[in-house]
């Protein structure tokens, strides 16, 4: 039943030969892996905005909404210059890493240990945040044009990641061709968005409000930490930028090369569509609503919402909605391996090593849907709860890549070295404050929560790394020393009563072990019970005649598998556990329901004595005839 | 942990030899035995108003109040005139089972196995509503005094029977004494309720209205039907005076007599009860109410509502709460007792049939909770709603054992058997009338899912035992049957690496079995990580010179279990499963997070092997020193 209906859902097993070997190209690349940055434009104005509208009262100082806009504009611009300098360090990392390197690896690596468990712990933060704000977005974007949706966000959130990962679970190889269209489609919704704003811009002039000092003092309150805040949310467009290269092998040769020009693509097409998004909104004024996002907003103000138009606004939506959902693929991708890597090196439980059925690491993406929908349910799916969360993560995260970059060109002095070294050092200098704006301006929405578990993650890991050294220690064989000879041993076999089940076991133990003693424990409401039982058992016993001496036990406490504990733990005294062997008869019935009706004392005898006593346990078998 | 808190709160486990044998008197024995059958007085007026003013509507007519009046009391005496023979009936059974006999027995042993079985599921479909009538009845009763209680109704009762649930768990012996005023104390409060009410009725005349022709013509639609359904309603007054019959042997001698008295004295005292409740109403003219409970209606009248009296009112309410959850607990005594005698019988599971810890049915105690939460929750714990399946089930369970006291003196011809005969015989009519009456009068509202249910039941039993019976049969041992001289066996040992746990498995197996052969099954995300796996592994081995031959599995997908099923199923097809051991090695990890860094590869195999294929599975634990 559960294997149907798993193959149902996940579909058959993989063999490991089976793994697709096949390149991808810019084209291609561009579809899978930017889908994470730039559906970030769909909600980075938004949350700018939102800082800024907290400004102004609701209701009150219309006329300072203008002076708001333009200051998200500035936020903008600035934005979109760090993108184009963190495209000449990232540039860098493939150049070095042309097998693909993270954050973690590149931390490990070049900077020692902790700094590349910081950054696992962040970059682990910033997945599953992935996850959790692109679902969560995604469920906005579509919410105005599908009001059951709108009406049922947190539900619809849980159904969509679960959605999300059974697709995971099924394999991405497969699903890779599906996203194809989605991202130029989405790319083509903003591009139509931003040609339509502009010709209406040019029929019906608008103009676009540049905020003076006076206009700044207006704003109440705006200062220097109020725009590091809102730019700290903005920088939200940024996510992802990372993602291509950890992915250098992937391409077709020359990969680097290709990398490289995919970033830049990237990077550009991530600058105009955040501009577009932007500029739309201050050229017509829109503003933060919780409800409707700004890309929603713009298409309906732009294309209608009924008609033709309509059909537009309908397609950005479902768009928008669907590289959201692809974003959060992502990360379903990157997260897994990062701890199946992690587990490679004892940072991570061994059981998030391995490939599952499908060829992906099935345990990882099923883990990281447990966090994520936790994240989810917590914060309630919102996405400007999220956001302080993800900032820090994300932007400390690039600055360790940047960091590591900056040792290794120090250390190995390569053609260019100092140029490049100044490139990474831009770059981390650059994201390090991004990284320190966000955890001071945001402390108290969030960013606390991660520079709280940033380090027990860390303790985490090295408890993890620590453990599995000193098992491979305890463990570790010493070759030098002789195979032990034989011992002097006892083997119990537990009866409950003379029948097929418990003769085989009986049978097999003098077959097998020398010294075998039948131990039957008797449990029963009342004395009288209890020595009738006996007085049965030993008759049977003695017609059995198979000359193994039997003791029986009296449970006082009507518990046969603490007293059959007991009885190994007090009167057999004179051996050491390694020397007792207790040998289980268990017959085996065939339908579940004839299991309600057993007793399980084998089993649970069994569990008892391993792991309780160290004691070595053998169940035999016996399958009834129906 | 688990064992502390289950110290606290069920106490230390007790020896066999530690049961109590303390016999008891008619004075504790009507403490005990009788709350099942003295609280009903608390619902059975209210349940027989209902409907009757179901049939005036609310508002309208209330002229008619004292006739409706009128016919609850004509009801009552009724009743009352049951209860004294169904008292010579239970004489007889006392008389004729001094060992103590309920209907489940006296159906088994006097009518067959299905008369036997039917009265096992009335009687345990009985007990359970016991449970959830008499603890949703104490709520309502302590609920007008008690707001918090009265505004969180089905909470306080899941709560109540939570409580009542440990105390069993606890052991009955002990908590019997405490029992013991409460009963008193309500038998004295409603005694004071009766007298105060006749003070006040010869100090204000009021006018008892006998119902008349016209008045029968003027509560629209009273017919013979309705007045079947109203007396069936309040027929629970008469549910748990079997109880005394299925306790004779706790009595000190002469026990059959001493029961006897108690009966009468109990069937005496509950008539009185009953007629001071039904008259009381009837008198001053109090009418059902779903929030009020009668009793609480009357004493708030009789003894007002604030001072002095006020207390006694409390005092009524909180005695009437006892006195339901003190029923309660007879279930929990008798419901587990007979589910061990079932087991006993093969008719229900043996995990029902010993006792546990504390001397009680435990497992049993625990199940009976599980099955009356469900029926709380799933009639939201509205008495109402519960007694049309209360009804039909107890007055079977009563014809039953009238039936077969019937046959059994028509068998015995004893002294007397005559008059004996036609006792139980008018029993036998009486109690069987009243189950049709209920079984067609309620059918629509509840009666129809005991008479689905209790089918069912009876086949379960009956599958259950055959079951049982088929098991016995098949490993019933032919003692004709020589002892199984020695046979052709291969013993594997599944080895992830070489080191000291599995090195000590293959030491025991090479000291114990003949035919060793290694296995090492590996699960590697690539082709090239499974080679260079594979060539440590076989270096180790090499260096190990243990003779054993390994052989060596590529998992293709990476499931080291599945893989070794198959290896097991497929390459040792010239083996039976019998003659195949696997010798498990498993370290033991002292801490329960150590556990969650382990795949657990060892027990799955061992569970997927025993169960799956029957093959004998030896588990070598081994420790590790820290």
């Amino acid at each position: 039943m559960a294997t149907t209906l798993k193959r149902l859902l996940i579909g058959r097993p993989l063999k490991t030969r089976e793994m697709g070997h096949a390149k991808i190209g810019v084209i291609k690349g561009m579809a899978v892996m930017t889908p994470d940055a730039l559906s970030s434009v769909a909600y980075a104005t938004d949350q700018m905005e939102l800082i800024l509208m907290s400004l102004i009262g609701a209701g009150s100082a219309k006329e300072y909404v203008s002076d708001v806009l333009g200051f998200s504009m500035m936020g903008t611009f600035i934005i979109v210059v760090l993108a184009l300098l963190l495209f000449f360090a990232y540039r860098n990392i493939i150049y070095h890493y042309p097998l693909g390197g993270g954050a973690y690896a590149i931390g490990l690596n070049d900077l020692g240990k902790y700094w590349g468990l910081s950054a696992a712990s962040t970059l682990i933060v910033g997945y599953t945040l992935t996850v959790a704000v692109s679902i969560a977005a995604g469920i906005d974007a579509i919410g105005p044009v599908v009001p059951l949706i709108g009406h049922h966000k947190l539900i619809a959130n849980i159904v969509l990641t679960l959605i999300i990962m059974l697709i995971n679970l099924r394999g991405t190889s497969e699903s890779a061709n599906v996203f194809v269209p989605f991202t130029y489609i989405f790319i083509g919704c903003i591009l139509l968005l931003g040609v339509t704003a502009v010709v209406k811009a040019i029929m019906h002039p608008v103009s676009i409000h540049i905020p003076s000092v006076a206009g700044m003092h207006a704003v109440q309150g705006m200062g220097l930490f109020l725009f590091l805040r809102m730019f700290a949310n903005g920088c939200s467009a940024l996510t992802g930028v990372e993602a291509v290269s950890n992915s250098v092998p992937v391409f077709k040769d020359p990969s680097a090369f290709r990398a490289q020009r995919l970033l830049l693509t990237l990077v550009i097409t991530l600058s105009v569509l955040f501009l577009i998004v932007s500029g739309t909104a201050v050229m017509h004024g829109l503003t933060y609503n919780a409800d409707i996002p700004l890309i929603n907003q713009e298409s309906m103000l732009l294309f209608g919402t009924h008609g033709f138009g309509y059909i537009i606004t309908v397609i950005v939506s479902v768009s928008t909605m669907c590289i959201l959902a692809i974003a959060a693929n992502t990360a379903f991708t990157g997260c897994p391996a990062l701890w199946s890597a992690m587990a490679r090196d004892g940072f991570m439980p061994r059981w998030l090593l391995h490939k599952g059925d499908r060829l992906v690491y099935s345990n990882g993406i099923v883990f990281l849907t447990f966090i994520s929908l936790a994240l989810t349910i917590g914060f309630h799916a919102q996405v400007s709860d999220l956001m302080p969360l993800y900032g820090v993560s994300v932007f400390y995260t690039f600055s360790v890549s940047q960091l590591g970059m900056v040792v290794r060109t120090v250390k190995e002095r390569q053609r260019k070295w100092l140029y490049r070294t100044i490139g990474s050092g831009c770059g981390f200098a650059l994201t390090a404050i991004a990284c320190l704006i966000f955890g001071i301006t945001r402390f108290t929405s969030g960013a606390w929560l991660v520079i709280v578990c940033v380090p027990l993650m860390i303790l985490m890991f090295s408890k993890i790394q620590h453990h599995y050294q000193q098992i491979r220690e305890d463990l570790k064989y010493d070759f030098s020393r002789p195979l032990q000879p034989d011992r002097h041993t006892i083997t119990l076999v537990p009866i409950a009563s003379v029948n097929k089940s418990s003769v085989h076991a009986l049978e097999y133990a003098l077959a097998n072990f020398k010294n075998v003693v039948a131990v039957s424990v008797i449990a029963q409401n009342s004395q009288e019970e209890a020595d009738e039982t006996e007085r049965v058992l030993r008759e049977q016993w003695a017609r059995l005649n198979s000359g193994v001496r039997l003791v029986v036990i009296h449970s006082q406490y009507r518990s046969v598998a603490r007293r059959l504990q007991r009885f190994v733990d007090l009167e057999l005294d004179r051996y050491e556990p390694e020397d007792i062997t207790v040998v289980v008869p268990q017959f085996i019935t065939k339908s579940w329901w004839h299991k309600l009706l057993h007793n399980k004392t084998g089993s649970v005898l069994m569990a008892w004595l391993i792991l309780g006593k160290s004691v070595k346990v053998l169940a035999v078998p016996y399958r009834l005839p129906r």
